[in-house]
């Protein structure tokens, strides 16, 4: 992580994100790649998330992640899942996924590509995602937005779950962000 | 207000859009946020516009923004709108809306994208609108062009209300931007 | 002029378009917004030009822009026009249109997006546009490409239009552009 | 090479690519414009490409570049060539190339919408193209991907190849981008 430009604040919204998501269930997975040889996965962010999958290509989808996304999840999460995030997830015919993580121009990158080509929806918070050089990870971004990525901030995917300043986790979020 | 990124820019822009569509007869309308917690819409804004509406949910749109907008203006106004304004907000198949305001990257976002869900023609006055942090911003006006939204400026909305300079609110509206 | 950001630049460009197309014999208007309140088209540009309309509206289409340039061209100069700008202008369904101006947020932009609106094939010469803000400026250049405006340089007009090294009038566009 | 914007960069990713396209066996050619008068193409860079094209259009299309591009492979080359790379150069109805070079806005731009035109599925390499001006350069870019370009970096390119850390050439292409 210390190579990646703007670090610090790509660590910091992925954090958010992971938080939020385990607070409001939505179910969330950490990939880690060849960690034996370039170290594990932040430990912090992946006892956030529900699961880890380790891989050898970069793109994340030939060795399971589209399985893994699509299984149906235990019965009592989909319960407790927030109605409107259970129709998007669920109920459509388009499955949506939101992607973060380094670096934004490879592993990131083929993994979004990959679940675009599989007809998923996916949105990429680009202020949770980074590279070494600032100029490959706008690449990165521009060429997603090209194949039908939905370029989005972690305030935006904060304040679509929740959707109002009635929502029960309001508060919660709010104390993340600040 | 203060904490928004050119808030003072936002703020003057914001003001020439709703001075000029009042002379204009534009029907506008203002929408505050849980008021009670974060503070009233700007009075001297408020008090240009035709009405206030006061929403809980970020979207303006699931408490009756496109209702508002689509009902019927009173006879008095609709007759004397400009002729080319009316066609383009009454008799067209799509009707439109120009919008303005803060945070760009949520509560106008996610009612713009509400708006174009709806088959709305959206034109977003960028310099008009803000977010606290630039970055939000601006991510907030490129998902917007990517979903189809036109991305507008002050002067263009403006020059684009008047036609040409034998307008008879063209030397009004050039003091307002001067 | 003096007013529009990067006006030297602007300028230039827009004489060596200019310069060029006389010389290469492809047809070029000029269009001046009530000369008689804001002063006249620059003579030197006007004097490159085969003709100079006077229009009262932002945009130039509605006082006859298209007419002028859909009309059939004398027959010397068609005759004489390079073969391959023959095949562009007058052989194809999609009649083509290189524009350039100020201020590129209000009469140019107007003026292309009727054009657009036309079916013509619009080339908007950014480095010689210019409006009084940047900001302004690359608004309608954002908007302007959505809109499916085709966005050049001055060098990439010039290239196009010669195709190669051994064009007869390689040499001379090289010393202008220098 | 030396006028134009960060030089030094832009040869060395093109480089590496050439390096790591030979080690792979992925064919490449090389063009060069009017060499009698503006100079040779690169030797180091000529080298390390299976042939190279003179010219004197901009564009390297008319004068034979798809000819080239689309020709068998020798029979040695096209068995040694990595499966998915075989897929994507030969077996698939869109073919591929990448490019990459100077100036820009002029002879690639025109090679690259050429083959666009020509239904081939065209990387562009950002950070291995330049033109004098940073301005021309983007410009350049901009409506390469308006026009159904892919625009892509040095090292997407060099870990798409790749595909994960388990190819036999991994470690050659990692000292090569240290």
């Amino acid at each position: 992580m210390p190579a990646i430009h703007q670090a610090d604040e790509v660590y910091r919204n992925a954090l958010i994100l992971a938080t939020l998501a385990k607070k409001m269930r939505v179910p969330s997975y950490a990939t880690e790649h060849v960690p034996e040889k370039i170290g594990s996965f932040i430990p912090e962010l992946a006892a956030l998330c529900k699961g880890t999958m380790r891989k050898t290509q970069f793109s994340a989808c030939p060795e399971g992640l589209v399985d893994l996304l699509t299984s149906k999840a235990p019965a009592g999460n989909a319960r407790s899942l927030p109605k409107h995030l259970q129709k998007n997830n669920q109920d459509s015919e388009r499955p949506s996924i939101v992607i973060a993580g380094v670096e934004a121009h490879v592993c990131l990158l083929q993994t979004a590509l990959d679940l675009l080509n599989d007809e998923m929806e996916v949105w990429v918070v680009t202020d949770a995602c980074g590279s070494r050089t600032e100029r490959n990870r706008d690449a990165a971004f521009d060429r997603l937005a090209g194949n039908g990525a939905e370029l989005v901030t972690t305030e935006m995917v904060v304040f679509e779950w929740l959707e109002g300043a009635e929502n029960e986790h309001f508060k919660f979020a709010l104390d993340l962000i600040k």
